[in-house]
């Protein structure tokens, strides 16, 4: 019997309606699996907060997160009331930098009754994995503006790469791909226009790429690579990105897979030094909060992702992880669905569908 | 009778199969409109050109080009030989900058009988023009490494926003949508993310959408827009987006809409203290070239734009670029066509049958 705790943090938005979902379903997870999840409720980390108290997040939020083993994330951003740089940095952004969480791992696949936005695809066309590096990159603060609120006004902003960062992201996806059944990593790029930092990403790719000669890879701009998912998705196995590169193609990736309502992520500490960060890749929806309509099933895989994480890749967590993901494709097939999969399904309902299914 | 000096640049790849067909269309557009064109064919900015010279281009390039009124332009690349970084920035992108070209304007169109990689569209559903800034933001070549080939390797890249040179890329957007029926301009950002220039880059669109009024705006993250031009491309009128961001959906456009081979694009200096270059969107494809089975109409719909810019959208240049669009339409329908379009025609056969067609 194994035994986590894992900080919930609904957020904001439709953050706060699939989170509960979520929950449903990794509770009756695991109890068919012998997985104990002991949940830490936190309201912090939402623009609620910070209109309550000038911050998203308390001054000792690491303290108070010391011995979580995971943290299952809604969605942060109102920009009605807060800009979303300042939501988005005093909270995700600063759990992925702060906890070293450099992986962002996204798949994105075609399910069965799923509309897909693709004309002629069929369930299985598209399986791909987007692994994002997620803590550095053009994701900076960091820069100026000189003549401000002039006509002469310059700003600047400054990306930045580590070969610490890079290497690692890289090496990750190719370890990835090498126990996938199509061995096969595209590397975006932008190296023919931004100048300095991509040419030196295709030089750390190409160097990576040797110590996996079981491994086969190719580069794409980024511009060309956003054609290809639309017009060829079907050629993508592994793909590997920047901070922003990743961001685009995540969002990308799943609307080619019909909604980004199904979308998971996962953004990793491999080395489990800090806890790990799961939530889905839709935000929080401000358009259709407050209706209970929200596609619940980003935040139910990342659950599943959680889970199969915590346990390691074996064992209950895998098994679990697995089931999960039976379930929520038989209630794809089946209903309930919810709007964006052309339903009239609550999001409670697609829970609730989705904890019965297991 | 209006005559106009052009230099005609095939540059490298299917760019050299592309240009006869979009000079065959223009001559034969020039006979039927009385427009003159005399052509100055160049062979330099080409990657052959490089590796004899060790250049992209002539030291003397500006003044041999000192008296054209535009620039015919196929592709640049040839990535075997030449990195992209060194063959782009040495031709493509300085003219760009240089000659001031800080509109790139790139129309995407779904069209009869072509197609659609997404599902249940039909021509007339998409209709967007994307407004691209040209000279500045992400592309630069600025920055550099610090610890070099080290483990500790640093990578800085600069991005450089003035507001000079947004505003007048809003000012442009905002001015084409005001001429539009659906009067709307999409505003493309990442200001949750690249913390420094674009939520700056936000408040120069707020100021900007205030001159008018009688246009109607959102802002919306590259990544979320992205999602969007495959699951509601219907909603688009006018984009306006950085540098890169523009690059980005200015080929995820034209994919939805069917092919890359359709797309052309205007590089302009509007104010025509420079000349302007007009060149397919699609680059030089070396995986095609040589066998003559490129699309030439994203070529020869960039000569059409090229000939309506030069006649300042009057008389026989917005006559003979409206007879173009109509030629193609008719072509796309009934055929011949490439293999992108499902077809078996060359090249030249595409561009002959466009040309009898006017
Ligand atoms: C070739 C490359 C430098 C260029 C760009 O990124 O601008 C191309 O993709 C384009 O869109 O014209
Ligand atoms: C909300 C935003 C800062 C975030 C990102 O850009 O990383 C989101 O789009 C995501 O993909 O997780």
């Amino acid at each position: 019997d194994s035994s986590f705790k894992i900080a919930v943090i609904p957020g904001d938005g439709i953050g706060k309606e699939v989170i509960p979902e979520g929950l449903r379903v990794l509770d009756r997870a695991g109890e068919l699996f012998g997985i104990t999840l002991e949940y830490q409720h936190i309201e912090w980390a939402s623009c609620d907060y910070y209109l309550q108290t000038g911050k998203m997040m308390p001054d000792d939020w690491k303290a108070q997160l010391a011995d979580v083993d995971a943290i299952y994330f809604g969605a942060v951003g109102w920009p009605e009331t807060v800009p979303d740089h300042i939501s988005l940095w005093g909270s995700l952004l600063k759990f992925r930098r702060e906890f070293d969480q450099y992986i962002n791992l996204r798949p994105a696949r075609l399910f069965d009754g799923v509309p897909c936005p693709l004309a002629g695809r069929a369930a299985g066309d598209i399986d791909m994995l987007i692994v994002r590096e997620n803590t550095e990159g053009e994701y900076t603060a960091v820069g100026g503006t000189m003549f401000e609120g002039t006509e002469r006004e310059v700003v600047m902003q400054q990306s930045v790469f580590t070969r610490h960062g890079t290497d690692r992201v890289l090496r990750f996806a190719f370890e990835q791909a090498r126990q996938r059944a199509r061995k096969h990593v595209t590397v975006a790029t932008k190296s023919n226009g931004v100048a300095v930092s991509m040419p030196w990403w295709d030089g750390r790719a190409a160097e990576m790429a040797q110590q996996f000669p079981e491994v086969a890879w190719d580069k794409q701009h980024i511009d060309a690579l956003c054609a290809r998912f639309v017009l060829q998705p079907q050629r993508f196995d592994v793909v590997v990105a920047s901070n922003l590169f990743g961001d685009i193609i995540s969002d990308l990736g799943p609307a080619c897979t019909g909604t980004l309502g199904l979308a998971p992520s996962a953004n990793l500490n491999p080395e489990r030094r800090f806890p790990s960060l799961f939530e889905p890749v839709h935000g929080s929806a401000p358009d259709i909060y407050g209706k209970n309509i929200a596609n619940p099933i980003g935040a139910i895989w990342s659950g599943a992702l959680m889970l199969d994480f915590l346990g390691e890749g074996e064992g209950a967590g895998r098994r679990a992880h697995d089931a999960i993901l039976v379930a929520i494709q038989k209630v794809l097939k089946d209903g309930p669905r919810t709007g964006d999969l052309g339903g009239k399904a609550s999001t409670t309902e697609m829970g609730q569908a989705i904890a019965a299914a297991l």
